[in-house]
């Protein structure tokens, strides 16, 4: 059995510049990620916003099955050519998993077509994630809801647009709702995004959070992989040969 | 009553340089549309690729309701900022209408989110568009069908994404079909696409194609104009004051 | 211009038999909601359910444009030609408002094809409805969120089908959430689901709610009425006359 | 490893009273397609209309895991309470591939909640299937297109929801155009409506669409069981206790 590549790719600045999430992340939130959904059937690589081309260099990019994303303050900083080339292998078949502050991702925000705007507190509030979907793959496992006891608030209006696939929703402490958990196709690319995540709580130590993540990586496993070109294409079947019609044309014209 | 204000944007270099499009179209195709949907309560402007800012000025877009987009080789001419400025413009409320060749627009492609690529080939033959939502205000008036005598033939796969609610669809001479008539919404702005309209047809003459066109500008005329920011706000409801719970954190790093 | 013909049905019967509802809506929650929405381009009738016909009569239906409808205990006594006259009515065009615990009623689960089932508790706790669409025309004029001090708490997850429109969703004091205000398409008919209303809060009193029902029903109004007969038709284009191709056919079938 | 239990139930009476589709398929388009689709995965089991309970009993539901649907002129003479029971299995998770005139059966106008009028015309012209998602495992193997030699037309426009996730398209030779694969989730089951297979021609005998309805019921293998009851829920968070809010009631009733 082939396994599935996965890379985790993390801004990977926060952890070096602030020491709360120095002391939780020490080697960084995508190792922990990576350690947290560790399994025989994928074969996990890291990569950060520092590393030359952003960690994600078309060879890279072409040995990875599905792509997670964490990235916060520094979304300007990922080269323009990097974002097209990760949505070009989205739309060709890569699994694409959005995380938490990714939602103003470039690449989040390209995939969408939106502003991916929402309203926004930070005062360690309670969420609740709601599974709105428990029979899609991504949620298996997760029971009808689970609480997260430190949460970064992330409120409706979530501009996205309506093909995304509800699989969770969340309730906050603080009064406020979220679709924090939805799901997107985009070419032969699927596309989740979960918001959950924030760097000063421990989030990416959730063993309920862990199992979404978990799951989405082989609900995007890529099944097919396709091209987006424009082909010129012969007719199947026969044409009458025939005259432009002008019948429609101003007289003046004719 | 307010009037709507529309923008026909066309890239306007074909009438200038094929004789078999000057012909057709000596003041441009979106001249032709604009006289094709003239009425009391539009304000139809026009504008193109090689004026100053490719036409659209910040100030040309603030006095836009509607925006209807004609290009087909020189989408790599239209600047990424003007593309920014109306993609921003449209998540705000305006109404983006996208014809033929514009598929593969930097604009429609940065509203989708995918490839739009398809099957092309061009031989003249008949198009036949099928109205399949014939309660959508888009298709009011257009009969069960309306035939195109000679029309470009645009083929499926079409890489769109799934929110795409098809008004019309298309059969073709050659054997090919076609999600020809689609509508999407991005942030507050409502976007259709609309696939015939081949340069160097009459087919912007045909009235069953300006019938569709004029309805989609009353159809995408803004009702709300609403921004894109990410405000920080404050809770609704108490929070109760809180440790953060570092329980699933591992031991190394407490 | 002709008016809007709005017919709102209740049970009407827990007006007549619970003290709490009866001094509420002495003449009913659908007078309460018609007085509440009470305006120049609307004609208004009130319709229930032990009336003949169930007050729904071949005659009533052909002269509504939008149906509203509130039912909680005796959805089963509904009868199902009554149901299937409504259904066909909605399927050729009729706008279909259905209201609280009308989830459970038959027409709500006919039109959905899904249980519409959900988790509930009355309380008297506090909804918060948080504007997930602005920009559509039922959230006209209604803020960003608007709060209804008693309600009946009604959560995810809500089976519906994926094509529910969002315009509404809803946080709950008890620490659930809930899409309050969905949208749906059948036929050439409009229809939206509003969760709050339960009969024993005055919450049809409530000048947001008012707002939402009122702009529900300029929404929901016909601009189409259509058949959904299956037509023979004849081709277009022609036939080549033709065997019935075998290949295919299991040799000892030949 | 379980074997994916699939019921195909076929009305099983123009092979009894028809002599072309008789000699076609002497034992039943279901037996025709059971052979067609035959592997080691799948448990195959034949129901038909005439057998007791429309040879679907309770036992026999709770022993399918993918239900295959062929019905056209006896829609009727199916029981109300076994298209509850089928409905009622498909909202708990059981798949349900409903095939050709199977759009008017009680089942499918029941989980779509639409007429599923269409066009149609019986002159056994070519049908060409495009594949429209090629990355949707329906549409694993299946080229980008294949030909039906002779088919029954149906046109647009076809009534269903726009839930609809489109896998398949068609065209005509008699000129008109076809949602031909369509995929819908209702409750927890997986739905997919498939138009090619006219009983006087002998299409299920095709490798193609033999592949794709094998693909389709892997697709429809149940993941989730699930209920569809409405629980009564205590809060998760404490609930200040409060009187009602009467602000709103007009001051006759207060």
């Amino acid at each position: 059995m082939c396994k599935i590549r996965v890379t985790i790719w993390n801004e990977f600045r926060h952890e070096k510049s602030n020491e709360t999430v120095k002391k939780l992340y020490p080697e960084g939130m995508h190792k922990a990620i990576a350690d947290g959904i560790a399994a025989d059937d994928l074969e996990i690589r890291l990569a950060s916003l520092d590393e030359p081309q952003n960690g994600l260099s078309p060879e890279i990019l072409e040995q990875t099955d599905v792509l997670m994303w964490w990235g916060h303050c520094h979304h300007q900083d990922v080269a323009d050519e990097v974002v097209k080339r990760v949505h070009q292998r989205v739309l060709e078949g890569m699994g694409l998993i959005v995380l938490h502050s990714g939602h103003k991702s470039k690449i989040f925000m390209a995939v969408t077509g939106t502003s991916c705007s929402l309203k926004w507190r930070e005062v360690a509030e309670k969420e609740r994630v709601w599974t709105v979907e428990p029979s899609h793959p991504i949620a298996a496992g997760v029971g009808e809801h689970f609480d997260i006891s430190n949460s970064e608030m992330y409120g409706e209006r979530f501009d996205i647009p309506q093909d995304g696939e509800i699989i969770f929703m969340s309730w906050y402490e603080g009064g406020e709702v979220f679709r924090s958990g939805v799901t997107f196709k985009r070419g032969h690319g699927k596309v989740f995004y979960f918001s959950p995540g924030h760097e000063t709580y421990p989030i990416y130590y959730n063993p309920e959070v862990l199992k979404v993540l978990s799951n989405s990586v082989r609900w995007a496993k890529p099944v097919y992989w396709g091209k987006t070109n424009c082909p010129n294409v012969k007719p199947l079947e026969a044409i009458a040969t025939k005259e432009i019609d002008l019948s429609y044309l101003p007289s003046r014209l004719k």
